[in-house]
């Protein structure tokens, strides 16, 4: 009979720019705290403090090859998953992150246009195994879980603007890979409980 | 008839830490500029802003995952192949590199117990097709281009110790990739007038 290995759950909030993701992250790890879960809320790129100097040199350098900052991305992946991610899983506790390998299939992807093969990869070597129990997109651009305006399927004719190319990624993986998709408008809280709705209906909250 | 492209020589020395590489750099790059090559001298990990700004990070962190490590000095290859190896060719110059991705396969490969396969991987997709024309090691245990007390096919039995996995991998390394093994023992002019002799047998000096 083998060892029963403590394991605890990994979800990540995914979502361009502005939409929140932050303040989500806080408010949904409050309120699982409060209900007994183990929570350790973190981000990406970042986690560790290799990954926030990375993060802080993605930021600060103007010049940066597209190819280089893909890798950077991955090494602050890879300090997160070895460091941080994997010993509290192992450990029982749930880990909540503020992006992790959607946003770099869709800004990197998507969005500066590299081959999702290749990022699939390279990710799968940085991660190690670490893959995310559940991914909640958050988007103000959905109705009832789709797309309002843009249908996925048009996603090849989004062409030019990059911040597009990457709002259309994100719904194009989110059905590919069943993330859950939630409607970012409203009141902090509204947006809040819906999050913990989706994660308790894909996961169970309650022990 | 296709246009004629325009390509300098990419020439990397290799070898552990200490055996010379940097002096050798300037005096091989000196005497190359004295024949009217042009010339540009550069290093790994660095050559850039950000990459030299990696190689600090590195210098820096004490618990730095094997992993993130490589992708780190993938990180900077990247950026050092598409701004300043690339380009340079192009035009036509002569690069010169202290290390490149044989010492990545050497202490990542060798040293650190990463897959060759996966590290050759990603350094495709980081070098993007740049590779070196010529790749010399330096070092100071070969007698006629050959390791002096090791050879290459007791590499499997060198287990513990770190610096002896990587100067055994160096000559895997050289003998499946057709490096030139040059002796670092000797004055610095020697050795030079030996890399020399190298570069002029296998690539040809004088236009």
């Amino acid at each position: 009979m083998p060892t029963e290995v403590k394991r605890g759950r990994f979800l990540v909030i995914e979502g361009g720019d502005g939409v929140g993701k932050t303040t989500q992250v806080a408010a949904v790890a409050a309120a699982l705290s409060a209900v007994g879960k183990s929570i350790r809320a973190t981000r990406e790129p970042g986690g560790t403090e290799l990954g926030e100097q990375l993060r802080a040199l993605l930021a600060s350098d103007h010049e940066i090859d597209p190819i280089a900052e893909a890798l950077v991305l991955l090494a602050a992946r890879a300090q997160h998953c070895a460091q941080v991610i994997r010993p509290a899983l192992a450990r029982g506790e749930w880990v909540l992150s503020d992006r992790f390998e959607g946003s770099f299939f869709a800004y990197q992807g998507y969005g500066r246009g590299i081959s999702l093969a290749d990022l699939e990869t390279l990710n799968n070597f940085a991660a190690g195994g670490v893959r995310p129990d559940l991914t909640i997109l958050l988007s103000s651009q959905v109705v009832g879980g789709h797309r309002e305006l843009d249908g996925s399927d048009r996603f090849e004719g989004m062409g030019e603007d990059f911040q597009a190319r990457v709002e259309a990624g994100y719904f194009v993986l989110a059905e590919r890979h069943g993330w859950e998709v939630v409607d970012s408008r409203g009141s902090r809280s509204e947006v809040t409980e819906r999050i913990l709705a989706a994660i308790e209906r894909r996961l169970g909250i309650e022990e």
